[in-house]
């Protein structure tokens, strides 16, 4: 199970199950001289906890981060910063039903086909519970992102049908309304539209938006290593995550050349785009203009209704799941989204130092 | 300009511009005793030739490959294989006029703001001309996964407003069709609606669908490197692709779980799915199931009618393209997105051979 | 300060300093179904434990290890390793004293000219603490050699000028004695050699010696990845070593061709190797002969002799180090050196299991 | 054969048998705006050429380079640079009788082992032709470190028991003498001891030296990735090196530590070291002083006296290796470690620019 460490210069690894007595992060290749507390990895750690609202599962787990190493005196070191949550509310015998059945939409089988068995607590490895290890080291990213002006905002798009409105888009929503939508009315329409799938035992889809202004132009490498792809990438690796759009997106399929093509143009003595139909890149490289993310999420495969599937010993079962699932996973999820939008982000940063050589010179002063 | 190598085992490098004497590829990592010789090869690249039908620009380009290593007795050796195409049609004053202008939609802003300069003779290293490394890489990945009962089949799924219709789907047009759909009647309509566009100096847009069959169970690794994560990561990573789907894609955020969940059943002996709305992975692991992917392909950015931009001293200008481009990317990128669905799967492949300590004591004798 | 990740496919991340709350490892890519408990790390630890014999530093730590994830029902599940082990015995105030001046032969000018400032209790992120990750990730990897009939043996092979004799090697000694010499005699008067370089506030430096048996041949890649150029890497990597050796080693280079060649033969119906001198590799590969691998440790730098010195300020001073320093780094770093090897090896064997398509085919039933 | 490429920011990965139709490097991540001509790179490779004097292997070879990409007008764009040496002096067939039995010394065993087969034909990918791409490649590091200070002075120490004079030490010779040697008086030794060798059909060893000077501090990584951890494996990568030491090497290991730590001191305002035992590394990191590596060579395997070996049917059997080989391999050697040492520098060097937050801020001007 390689596969748990990300990046090149901003390196992070993450370790942990829904079940067992804590899960994590490591961050190696943070730049030295960072304020950094927990506190502030926290504030990004709540925003994915559950147990908030009507629309979320109802266990109350406080996930509170420490840091174990790299910080001195309030800064990092540029030394691996470790931190940890503790698992404090897991009820394993809520999942003992299946442990030899293979839940339809969950990783049960791949997990049994890869590796012989599975931690078939919670999910294991394949828990939501994964990734808070991704947030708490977004949260950092974000943190020296910010300083460099860079912020992200990320948010809820839809929730089955309900979108919302462009006109009333107000970010200050997202972390007061439990859609994490950020439009008051579409969210109440949302929470509606959820009250009744949860009343039929049944769980929605919806999407996921992040816009990132300040970015600089210049990020990305060429070929395999554009920014989008990398985008693409860290977006399909959350879980649930079916489709991934930047920019016009899928519409893009649509357009002819006239439409799609934003021109240049100069504003305020800078070359900028009139539109922004590319969302933010050109070639695989950021433009100057702001970043248009868009994440595709499936519904919670933990539905209460019952289900028709097999076991580890090819007997066709049924099943009903038991136990606490959140009918929808988008609104927390919107932190995970960030956090690896600004994880990719910032790795691309610190890549692009090195492209010229003239910088180079300029840092060794010479 | 780091993002030229891709793959953790089987590992390709691409290199070369448009206008340069040669493009070209080296795959390290190979497995020893594949039968390989050029016209392999060669049928792959024909695959995206330009000068081929009335849709496609009318450079005549040979684009003949030549194995430079890697090769002894018609056998891979596990040794790097260099594979390189010499460009033979340049006609570099076609393009000297945007030499100093930004075209709009082309990466030639980026490019500047990145490097400083750029090497504006035919897009350099951003032209189109890149993919020839990609696709001779592919073919070989393509052949390996052969040998293993694992077959792709990638054609045109939509241009502009017309999609193939599935009661039609004919996979032997593919090829013959200069849309590379599979559906001659859509095919027709397609090219009509292209002519129309050209006639009004415009290009479109449109999608390209991958669907792989006889791929294990297993391949993908949970976390950052799921196998969708690295399929979406390789499919933005060509030019002009600004959307990923898998199975239901963007359709996943308007159903219920009841709808999207697959149910396990027993077919055969074996445990397989009721349906395939998943599009072939569960938590990032290849199910055994066909793996269902779609590109989103913007518009060419060359078009022939006059556009708005500015130039690399900041002055607004307006110009006309010239030269020749395809009024259509899709057609020439399907075997390029099926190249790196090759090369994607081929790396999980590898990889999944340590996953499970029985299968290394197996290897060993123990 | 990345760096502190190693591996292609087993990949281990550390992270701790010497007096922060706790170190630890991440191990990624470890095989699923290896039975594993804490009692089999904690014997690794244990040879490396300070505070044990009249040469060791008189700290009394206890270093109990802790798995936080990866293992399901007594077995590896092929998920990420967690493993930490706490510091309880930091007395930070010992080494307020060089908290502004640069140590000689210590790391503290170069991080403090890397990055700025440096955690400066105890070495930091440099201690010698940090290899209690190496040695935990290292038991891991020596557990699945194990099973695979690899074993490798470790020890000092000499301190200051004195070196074990090889007619009376006994490696059930390497435990017992407290230079971790196999041979008893060469370590009491490597123990009245430290004694005396103790009294006089010297310390002094000394060989470690590893070798392996039953390694399979074809181990490393050519090229780059050597299987001695990783080892080399891997020994380096390990603070205070100064040189690396296989087989003849230095002493290669004063020999002629038809002194250093291994002439092969026939030896029970297999093919070997009449002698030894290239220790194992041919071309970079395991030839299926015993590895034997030699580490150059430099004297401890923390002495207790006045030395000159310089402080941050750019002032020159005499310091005159307190605290709790072992008169030789040797004997507790020949499990470290162990570790490093086992590392090194695990990783060359897992990417070997996909050199031949032939083991492609045979692993996928094809 | 993954394995051919090495670096993380300066990434270069070869290709090419000895007898294939060509041999190459492909650079990625070389930055933009470095001028570079073909004829900087053909210095490097004329250091290594065959055929020039009466100690080297007479085949005459041009090895010119060719530049297929990564260039315009004259400079680097970032792309990938694509260098190519055609093969054009092979003669196969004083290769064939060496197709069945396994050389003493060679890789041919090792490569059957791990492959099945092997490109016979000169040693295919294991010949020290295959060092052509890593020199080109080195003299493109060579020149980037050159416009920042930093020199590399790379020469022959001994050869067999003949070792240079330090007082007799006279760089401008190591181009001059057909030794490579700084020395000479050692060089005329040199030459005699080697024709007696030739004259008994045996070959011999030798060491290779490299300083290097103006190396900033502050390059390489604590833990895995110490700068002297990647020389260590960059110069076992060379095929026939042995062992590797840096400063006092392995005599660190027979000294006390009052004899071996560089105190600090103030010269001219800066901190320096008073001596230099290191070697121009602490913890990993350079230290601002010179850089003092040495390569222990093995004498050329190929020898022209009888010697016993086995073939791949499992029989005993003598052969006399015939053909063209060079009784040591040291002084073509000489530029080949000096290229790993180049590459390996300046890949830290660039790693290096994101350690600080205050350099990240800078860069991006906030």
């Amino acid at each position: 199970m390689a596969g748990s460490t990300l990046g090149t210069i901003f390196k992070i690894t993450t370790w942990g199950e829904s079940h067992g007595p804590a899960l994590g992060v490591v961050i190696d290749g943070c730049p030295s001289g960072l304020s950094l507390d927990e506190s502030q990895i926290q504030q990004f750690l709540n925003r994915r906890k559950p147990g908030q609202t009507a629309i979320a599962t109802p266990r109350k787990e406080d996930d509170c981060v420490k840091i174990l190493s790299g910080i001195f005196e309030g800064k990092t070191t540029g030394a691996p910063i470790s931190m940890m949550v503790e698992n404090t509310s897991q009820r394993s015998h809520d999942y003992s039903q299946i442990s030899s059945c293979y839940r339809p939409g969950h990783a049960d089988f791949t997990f049994d086909e890869k590796y012989g068995f599975r931690d078939y607590r919670g999910g294991g490895r394949s828990s939501g519970r994964e990734t808070i290890g991704r947030v708490a080291a977004g949260a950092v990213a974000s943190l020296i992102l910010g300083q460099l002006g860079i912020t992200l905002t990320t948010y809820t798009r839809s929730i089955g049908p309900i979108t919302i409105d462009p006109l009333r888009f107000d970010p200050s929503c997202i972390l007061s309304t439990p859609t994490a939508m950020p439009d008051p009315i579409a969210s109440k329409e949302a929470e509606e539209y959820l009250k009744e799938a949860m009343a039929s035992f049944d769980s929605v889809g919806g999407t996921i938006e992040c816009q990132v202004h300040g970015l600089p132009s210049g990020l990305g490498d060429p070929v395999f290593e554009k920014l989008d792809a990398n985008l693409a990438k860290a977006f399909l690796s959350v879980g649930a995550v079916k489709a991934f759009e930047i920019g016009e997106g899928c519409n893009a399929s649509q357009l002819k050349g006239s439409e799609n093509n934003d021109g240049f143009c100069i504003q305020e003595g800078k070359i900028t785009k009139r539109t922004n139909h590319s969302g933010g890149t050109l070639g695989g490289i950021s433009d100057g203009s702001p970043l248009l993310l868009r994440a595709h999420v499936k519904p919670t495969p933990s539905i209460f209704s019952e289900q028709q599937t097999v076991n580890a010993n090819k007997e066709e079962v049924s099943i009903k799941i038991k136990g606490r699932h959140d009918p929808i996973i988008v609104p927390r999820a919107v932190v995970v989204v960030e956090a690896m939008t600004a994880l990719t982000l910032l790795d691309a940063l610190l890549l692009n130092m090195t492209a010229k050589l003239d910088s180079v010179r300029t840092f060794y002063g010479k």
